[in-house]
C-alpha cells in the first residue's frame, strides 16, 4: 500500500462510502424482514449537499446524506462527506497540525444515527473519520443508547468492542471505554446517555493500521448491531414504553445540540444543517 | 416608596408572585372556557425546588415551577424564583457590578412559556426580572413565536408593545423591538424563531421608573396575549398543521438549547433543571 497522503486520502473515502453502501444494504434487508407483506420495502433516500461556509476559504467537497424511515427504524441516517478548506485563525489553534498547516484541513468520515420505532430496539451512533491537517489521524466510535438497557446487551455489544480493540492494543479498550463513558455523559441531569462503547480520536501510530482498525469498527458495527436489533424487533411494548422512549430521546436532544463536539462544531462552521442535525429524533417529548 | 434595597427586593419579589397568580388564573380561565362539558378544568400543578449550587457559595433561595397541561395548553409553565449566592471569580467579571460586589448576587424573576395545542394559537414566551450585585437594574421581555404568523396578531402585539414602551421612553420600542429580533434568531437555519417582540436588560435608570415598565410590560402580557389566544382558539386544523407545529418546535429546541442564554447559564451553574428545561416543547419532530 502506498504512503502517498493521496492515495491514503482516497482509500480512506473509499472505504467510508463501501461501509455506507453495505448498512444502508443491511438495514434496508432489516426492514424487508419485517415488512408487512405485501408492503413495498422501505428504501434509503438520499440527499446530497455542497460545502458552502463563509467561516473558511478554499472551500471545497461535500456530502449525502442517506434517510430511511421505516417499520423497524422510525429514522435512521447515515451520512459520508469529504470536506476541505481552511480553519480560521481563531480555531486552527485548538486543531492538531492546524497551525503548522496554515489552517488548511481535509477530512472525511461516514456518521449513522439510528431511532427505532420499538422502545426495546435500542438507538445507535457510530462515527468514524479520517482528519489531515499538518498531522494526520483517524477518530471515532460506536455507542448504543437503549431506551431500557438490559445486561445481556450491554455485555454482548462490549465484548465485541473488546474483541476489536485487544486484536490492535491492549490499551485501546480500557482507554475507548473510558473514554465514551466521559463524554457521553448528560451533565445537567447527571446521567449517561447511553451504556457507552469506544470512542478515540488523535489516532495517529500508523496510518495502515489506524486505517485497519479504523475499518473494524465499521465491520464490528455491522457484526453486532443488526445482531442486537433482530433479537428486539419483535419485543412488545405499550404506550408507556413509547413515553418513556420519546423522553428519553428529548435527553439524547439535550445532548447532541449542548454538549456534542461534532454537532455544535457543524453548526457553528456553517455545516449542511440538514447533515449536521439528522441525528435528531423524529419525535422527542418534553412533558 | 422607600429606596432601601430590602425593601426594593420584597417589592419586586411580591409583584413577580402576584403577577405568576393572576397568570396562572388567567389560563385556568381559559381553559374552562373551552374544556369540554362535564370535564374537571385542568388545573396548574406546583413544584418547588431549594436551590443547590455547587458553583457558588452562601447559596440561598428557591423557585416555584407551574405546569398546566390542558385543552388549549399542551404545556404551559409559569415559573417564579429568588436565588442568591456567589458567582465564580471567572463569571463575575461577565456580570455588570459583579466584580464590585466580590461575585455576590442576587435575583428574582419570573418566567412563562406556552405550548398551545392549536397550531394556530402562537406560542410565547415572557419573562421579567430584578438582579442585583454592586449595582441592581430589571431586564426581560416578550416574543410571541406564532407556527403560522398573520399580519394581524403580529401589528396588535407589536401595536401593544409599542405603547406600551411609548409611554416610558421614546427610545424603548426601537431598541428594545431590535434586540428581541436580533436574539431571537436560530443562526444556523438563518430563520428567526417568531414574529419578535421587546428584549431589554440593563435597565438601570430609576428603580422605581425601571420597575414600572418592568410591571407594565407584564400587564401588557395579560392584556394581549389572553385576546390572541381567544382569537384562535377554535381554528381548524389537520394533521398537516400539526406536523409544521412539531417541526417548529423542533426549531425552538435548537434555539432554546444552544442560544438561549438563559438556558445555558442555568444549565452550566446547577440550576434546577425542571425549571429550565420546563420551556421544551411537550412533542417536537425532526422528521
Amino acid at each position: 500500500m502506498s504512503d502517498d497522503i493521496t492515495q491514503q486520502k482516497q482509500t480512506a473515502v473509499n472505504w467510508f462510502r463501501s461501509l455506507r453502501d453495505r448498512i444502508c444494504a443491511e438495514f434496508e434487508t432489516i426492514e424487508a424482514e419485517f415488512a408487512p407483506q405485501k408492503q413495498t420495502p422501505v428504501k434509503f433516500k438520499r440527499e446530497y449537499w455542497q460545502r458552502t461556509d463563509e467561516v473558511t476559504q478554499a472551500d471545497g467537497g461535500g456530502g449525502e446524506i442517506s434517510i430511511l424511515h421505516g417499520n423497524v427504524f422510525e429514522k435512521a441516517a447515515v451520512n459520508i462527506s469529504v470536506v476541505e478548506g481552511s480553519f480560521s485563525e481563531k480555531f486552527r489553534n485548538e486543531i492538531p497540525g492546524g497551525k503548522e498547516s496554515d489552517g488548511k484541513f481535509w477530512a472525511s468520515g461516514i456518521s449513522l444515527i439510528t431511532h427505532p420505532l420499538n422502545p426495546f430496539v435500542p438507538p445507535v451512533h457510530m462515527n468514524t473519520r479520517m482528519i489531515v491537517t499538518a498531522k494526520k489521524w483517524f477518530g471515532g466510535g460506536i455507542d448504543l443508547n437503549p431506551i431500557f438497557p438490559n445486561d445481556a446487551d450491554t455485555t454482548q455489544f462490549h465484548d465485541a468492542l473488546k474483541q476489536l480493540c485487544d486484536r490492535h492494543h491492549p490499551d485501546y479498550y480500557p482507554k475507548f471505554s473510558k473514554k465514551a463513558d466521559d463524554y457521553f455523559t448528560i451533565i445537567h441531569r447527571n446521567i449517561k446517555r447511553g451504556v457507552g462503547g469506544i470512542f478515540y480520536d488523535d489516532l495517529a501510530n500508523d496510518w495502515q493500521q489506524d486505517f485497519e482498525f479504523t475499518k473494524q469498527v465499521g465491520q464490528c458495527f455491522l457484526e453486532i448491531y443488526p445482531e442486537i436489533v433482530r433479537a428486539h424487533i419483535n419485543d412488545v411494548y405499550d404506550e408507556s414504553h413509547q413515553e418513556q422512549q420519546y423522553i428519553k430521546r428529548g435527553h439524547y436532544t439535550e445532548f447532541n445540540l449542548i454538549y456534542d463536539r461534532g454537532t455544535r462544531f457543524g453548526l457553528m462552521t456553517g455545516g449542511n444543517v440538514n447533515a449536521v442535525l439528522s441525528s435528531l429524533p423524529p419525535l422527542a417529548k418534553w412533558p
